[in-house]
């Protein structure tokens, strides 16, 4: 079973990261309060704008994005847990 | 008796999901405090913009979604019970 | 003495509506508390867009309707209780 | 003194209305606690949309009303009480 | 010192009213709860509209109006106080 | 070291200003309780409409103006007091 | 681990200033209540228009700005605090 989400909705899944410094150290990123780590599963075909034009989502399946902690709706398929949420509530991606 | 919705609205029946591992154990597919599965059951004709232009729905009579658990009116037909809600409430398609 | 409802306002008459079983049983239909049957009376002339354009509305006066239970407002002419209502608010048409 | 409305604004004087049977009996109609019988006194010249265009207003003067009880402000004019509100709160025009 | 307002603001006088009937006695005019009489200062070059374009505004320097009794902010110049609010809080313009 | 706001942001100096009457009598000028003299210090590149255009601000730096007294953020610098706000939070520029 | 802002939002570093006077004096710039200096560290492609327009930002990587104090989400990425905010809640760039 697998989701699909609608227009300019995204699921994600919840991941905690952490960063090897160059000494070794291996220190974990701490999405504060207000903001949580998650890797995109999956990415609606583009948001509907007022005049009727589709436009295409900027985030793709796989990346690591930073979202508003608060942002979108849980659900579990096949006993693993995600949240849809759109893409405007996509604070930024995380590059290596 | 038929429920026909108007533009951007969705008639859709709330369901109960499960999923068979490989390995054949049933894992019943939970919806979260914010979500619920449901089954579409009729579809308007599309969302009217501002320019007057009529967008069609992109969600189809027999498609499994995922909606927003407090989105939409229930209302009883025939013995059974139906959600009308906006096509925006839905979160995704739901495929095997 | 008759009430002709401007732009996209709609008068509405509210009823009860029931469904005869192929097995000859009566199920009283039932909207449930967010939504509420009721026959078209009157329709306004159509939307006024932000570009000036009036967009004719899709329900017909006769057709019976589910609207949201709360929206609108009643008056009572000749004895008669009318609700007055937006097009927006009407959740679907009912057909037999 | 005369009040000229400015945009979509209408000026209206409240009032009861009755109608009469066929047999002769007089029916008070009543405006339930949300909406008020009204005169309309003057219209303004139209509303101001998006784009800087004016569309004309639909009621004129001398139509009869119903509006929405609590829209609009009062003033008082040579001893007579007036109200201003805009054509969106006027639900409905009343023909005999 | 002098105030010029800007865009689609304008300078008003709160002012009392009073009309003379026929027979010669003087009524009072009151604007009530929500309204009050205003005579206008200095208005706007226009209102900005979404696509950039400037709407000259209907009242003129002089006019006697009726406007939102709370509407806009309070100023005192040359030991006189005005007001200065938006064209939209105007109600109506007040012709002998 | 120097601010330069963004877009239609505004920096301004509050300043009490007072008028000398024909008469020689100094008269201070009171902005009542929702607003307050200015002097504009430094002015953004325009206003971003919805279609991408940027459409220059009205004020210029040096002239004094009547602000609303809560709107905008205030900063510090070099021992000195400023505050920033939007365009559209100044009611007034106020000529000698 | 880098960060890369999406759309209209700019990653930013909660800095303080201080200025130095001609007499050699340092006076810290105190940005205050409802505001936060802050140094630029990446910036998203631009914002999204209505009509499916990206616009690019104005504000460059280096920068220094002044903040909205409670705008944004905050983060920590390899030991280090940061602010992801959109570029309307920046009040100004501050030059030196």
């Amino acid at each position: 079973m697998k989701l699909k989400p609608l227009y300019d909705r995204v699921v994600v899944k919840k991941i905690e990261l952490e960063t090897a410094t160059p000494g070794g150290i291996i220190l974990p990123d701490s999405a504060k309060e207000e903001s949580q780590f998650a890797e995109v599963v999956a990415v609606g075909e583009g948001k509907l704008l007022n005049n009727g034009q589709i436009v295409p989502l900027k985030v793709k399946e796989g990346q690591k994005v930073l979202i508003s902690k608060y942002a979108g709706s849980d659900v579990e398929i096949n006993g693993e847990e995600y949240t849809i949420l759109k893409e405007e509530d996509i604070l930024a991606i995380v590059e290596d």
